[in-house]
């Protein structure tokens, strides 16, 4: 656990940083697994193998730990688009397509890509059941609305930058934002079945269209 | 129950139609305001207006009221998609764009906006919110996956008839799909807030788009 010389406060924070690590990771699981009704602090806690007098050291209220295991899915998510790399969020298939049309941006293809699998691995579960959740607590409403409102202008930055964009063009900044909104409703397609073989299908055809509407 | 020629039959089968009727409308209304867990039968007779036991002679489980729901959702939901006029589950402007592609289909952008409208109304936060209970709740999941996948096939189906889409042209079906993929989203994106300027921008680009990509 980290680098120490004596002992005490370096291993106690590493601790501290492991049991909040921990603890966001549970929240995220139960979240997707159990929905916001199942997922108190205590499941949590159990799931983490944590205390739960300290989850509420870390988080005192059952809303802090979960707009917080947000937070987390959300800098999970950029990390993973920002990645050239697949990532580990669903399986991408990002050989072929991202060469052939060239350019300093990644191809298309593989921008489309990695943006459809931002919205159906177990992150975006995750985030979903705490949107409904927020539809009907008030008292996460107000921060589900915040978080979302920053994440989704730092989806659509990095969709732009993905899709080597030029948002100055008339109906650009509309083409990406619907292309997103095609990723979360494929997404939501996802939830109760394993859609992927249809969605395959539907992302190649939809790659060609955004590639032509963004080329004019 | 049953056919009685001389009094009661017909107001008494009446009154036990009114009463299913109110039941389910209740049901979608406490789901999409209450989310799965605040809706119980006893939550939604209060509602109805309507005894426990009554409600229980129409639904003898919760899983059965909830199926019925939104199987009368869906049913709402085609009506809407065949009626020749704006219907009420949004405001949807169909005035302009309808006439100037010409040809027996509906015009592209009027097509475009009924579909988009049948995903942001309260027909389908209501079927949001039960498609996230069946993810979690495993009484309903094998019932909900199997309504969903005639509802969506249904959708298909009329979507393609609305836009005057050719299925025999590789790619248009799935055109077509992405294109319910992204009203899907657009639904999600606009359940925590009012997405309607946003959206109405997304659609009036994607309109072309879609026009464009069905013509070839």
């Amino acid at each position: 656990m980290g680098a120490v010389n004596t002992r005490g406060a370096a291993p106690k924070q590493d601790r501290s940083r492991a049991t909040r690590q921990r603890l966001l990771e549970s929240a995220v699981t139960c979240l997707a697994e159990h929905g916001w009704t199942g997922s108190t602090v205590t499941v949590v806690a159990e799931h983490a193998g944590v205390s739960r007098g300290a989850a509420q050291h870390h988080f005192p209220t059952r809303e802090d730990l979960f707009t917080a295991a947000v937070e987390y899915v959300a800098e999970e998510r950029s990390k993973a688009l920002r990645s050239p790399e697949r990532h580990g969020d669903v399986d991408v298939d990002v050989d072929g397509g991202g060469d052939a049309d060239g350019g300093g941006a990644p191809g298309t293809r593989a921008a489309v890509e990695k943006l459809v699998a931002l919205f159906t691995g177990p992150l975006f579960r995750a985030a979903l059941q705490l949107w409904v959740a927020a539809s009907n607590e008030p008292q996460l409403h107000l921060r589900v609305t915040k978080l979302e409102a920053r994440i989704g202008r730092e989806t659509h930055r990095m969709a732009v930058e993905l899709l080597g964009a030029d948002e100055s063009v008339p109906g650009v900044r509309e083409t990406v934002q619907g292309l997103l909104d095609m990723a979360r409703g494929l997404g939501l397609a996802n939830l109760l079945t394993d859609d992927s073989a249809r969605r395959e299908r539907v992302v190649a055809q939809w790659e060609l269209i955004v590639r032509e509407a963004l080329a004019r």
